[in-house]
Parts: C-alpha cells; structure tokens; sequence
C-alpha cells in the first residue's frame, strides 16, 4: 500500500510525529469509523455536518437526498474537507495544561463530485450500507430506482490526506511527576448494547452484524 | 432557558421535525460531548478539526498552541462552524436506503475571536479541563504564565446554533414491513475502561473522575 505525498495543507506541523501519510493508517482508521464530518462552505460561511460514508479504494463515497440542500452544493465540486475522528482514551496529566485525549483521526481534502452512473452510484450506495454494517446489503431490499433517483452520491478521491493519532500515557513535566494525584490513561471504547427489535421482529433473531465491525466492543 | 430564533443558516430543512432550537436540548449535547469538529476555511479550503472545548454559559472556548497555524487563523475572526456530534446507535432497516444512525449533534455558527484578558483565559482554559474531567482543575498543577502566554483561546458565541437528533426503531415502508430480517436498533455508547496509571502512580488510587460525566458507561 502507499503513502501519500504530504502537500503544504496535509503537512501535520504540530506534533509533527503523530502525523503518518501512510494509506494503510489513514485507511484502517476511515474504515473503522461509523461516521465523518463533512465541511464546505457556502457564501462563504463553513459547515460542517454528521455523515455517513464509506471508503471503496481510493474513493469516499457520501450519500444524502437529492433535496437536501446541503448535499447538493457539496457535489457541485466546491473544495471539500471530509474529518473522521475515533475517541480512544482521556488523558489525566499532572499539569492542567498537559492533559489530553487518545485518539485516531483523518484529514481528507479534495473537491466532490456527483455520481451519475446508475451502476457506479448503486455500488457505493452499497458500500456505504456495508461500511456501517457489514453482510447486511444481502438481507434487505435493495433500493429500487425511484429511491435511486431521489439520492445524490457524491464522491471525494483520497489523494490528498493525512492522519494523525496520539497515544499512550501523559508527558508530564519532569518538574511535576513527584505531584500526588493520580495520572494516567482512561480508555474509551464504542460498545454496542443489546439490540432492540422493532415491533413485529422476534428479539432472539438478532444477528451479531455489528460483531463484523471492527473498533466495536 | 431561551430558545435561539433559527435563521436561514441554522434552520434545520431536512427531516425538520428532527431541529431543536431549544438551548436545553443544544446545551445537553455540547456538554455531553467529549470532542467538537471545528470547521474554518484557509484560502478557500475548508478544514475541519477534532478539538477539546467546553461551554460556559453563551459561549463555547477552544484552545491550542499559539504556534497552531490552523488555530491562529480561526482566531483571527473568521467564521466558523463547530459541530458536536453524540453516536446512540446503528438502525437496521428492511431496505437498504431506509438505515440510518440514531444522533444527536449540535451546529454552531459564527464568528470565533480571540480572548486575551489573562482571567478570562484562564477561566476558559479551567472550563476547557473541568468539562472533559469534572472535579479535575482541583488536583493538578494550573497553567503558569509561560504556559498560559503559549496558549491560544479562542471564543465563539452561541446565538446561531441549531440541534439534530434521530431515535427511536427503522421508519420502514409499509410494503417492506413483511420482510424476514432483523429489524430494529443496536444501541451504541461510550464507555470507559479500567484505568492505565502512568509509572509511579497507584494503579488502586484511580479516581472515578470520568463516572461524574454524563454519557459516558
């Protein structure tokens, strides 16, 4: 697998060692997040909103209704910057100053452009269902072509891109390390609970699809 | 509590039975939240960050290294996007296009400046540690005037803010409903887990700073 080439706007300048341009990092942590942050600007005004999405090799995929505002002036090829951040851990220093959060996180910057290719536009729409829920496409109905119509797909090449993680205990000051209090490292972890089944469905059928997911506990 | 007046920028057009313009329910999921995703644009490219925050009556504070050339920019008055996202579940549809993630998130718009009275910084900068570990500012070492003149905080004002939320099981058609797959809801959260001390610290001593915040298992 690759890496990609930094440019001036992907370089990681602060903590300049817990940025990687490698595709196999940026990609595992793309893969395992269930959702992005999408921002655009319109009138000169950044938004940046929840999406779902999926990564299909060097291509994410973004999907929304075709009424939606919002998606539609973000596939009119206006500069993109789509962010996928996993929480790992709080990060308990010594000092105030010097405490922190664990995490894993993508930068990805790029212009998106509409999908209109009925087949190509069916598969990331497949991709984007499987991302969050792996094996489910072949359980449910697949979208028929009035749904099709009624969706925008839009799609951001992962050229340009950059990740950053930080890890680990805290780095306190030497000067502080004989304070008293406890310091340390709390890890976080996204945990599925029981499955609540909708009415009509028997509640001892639920399969383990979320299981598949990686970073899930 | 007020609720904030939507404007053409905040008013929530999709699904619009799902906005909240209630500043009880917008302050619930910005202190809830762990990270936010700050977006700004640079030479007309937008960037979107995770960062710490914290909420202190109608403005949210961030902070950073005034070396952070992303983080002087948003500084200087630009306007800016801050999104806080909160992940409650996966929904299994019985069509693929009807998934969906149940959320809850709030958009803030506006314009960020930044604070530069010392007290003021300070108490943003104690806000910013309290709402990730509540209790914590009394335990640690505060900043020092080097650190606090190394430091960058910036405010926002919340006046242009609107919340988004799904709950609840799959809104199927009515027509899919006879389908024999698992339908429903899996309920995703947060949850911590047994603490790492740092060396030299009493792994038994951990406090159970974290159980004192909401949303998190």
């Amino acid at each position: 697998m690759a890496t990609l080439t930094p440019t001036p706007r992907t370089t990681v300048r602060q903590r300049a060692d817990r940025g990687s341009y490698d595709r196999a990092v940026i990609d595992a942590i793309l893969d395992e997040g269930l959702v992005c942050h999408v921002g655009f600007s319109v009138e000169g005004q950044p938004y940046v909103l929840p999406m779902n999405y999926a990564r299909v090799g060097d291509r994410l995929f973004l999907h929304g209704s075709r009424a939606s505002r919002l998606l539609t002036s973000l596939a009119k090829g206006v500069p993109v910057c789509l962010t996928v951040t996993l929480l790992d851990g709080v990060v308990l220093a010594r000092s105030a100053l010097r405490h922190s959060l664990n995490y894993r996180s993508v930068v990805v910057l790029g212009t998106a452009t509409e999908v209109t290719d009925r087949a190509e536009k069916r598969a990331a729409m497949e991709a984007i269902l499987e991302h969050a829920v792996p094996g489910r496409g072949r359980e449910v109905r697949p979208p028929s072509d009035a749904e099709l119509d009624a969706t925008l797909v839009a799609a951001l090449p992962l050229l340009e891109a950059s990740a950053k993680r930080r890890s680990g205990p805290p780095v306190d000051l030497e000067t502080d390390r004989a304070a008293s209090c406890w310091a340390g490292e709390i890890p976080l972890q996204l945990v599925a609970g029981p499955p609540r089944p909708d009415a009509g469905v028997d509640g001892a059928a639920a399969p383990p699809l979320l299981r598949r997911r990686r970073g899930l506990g």
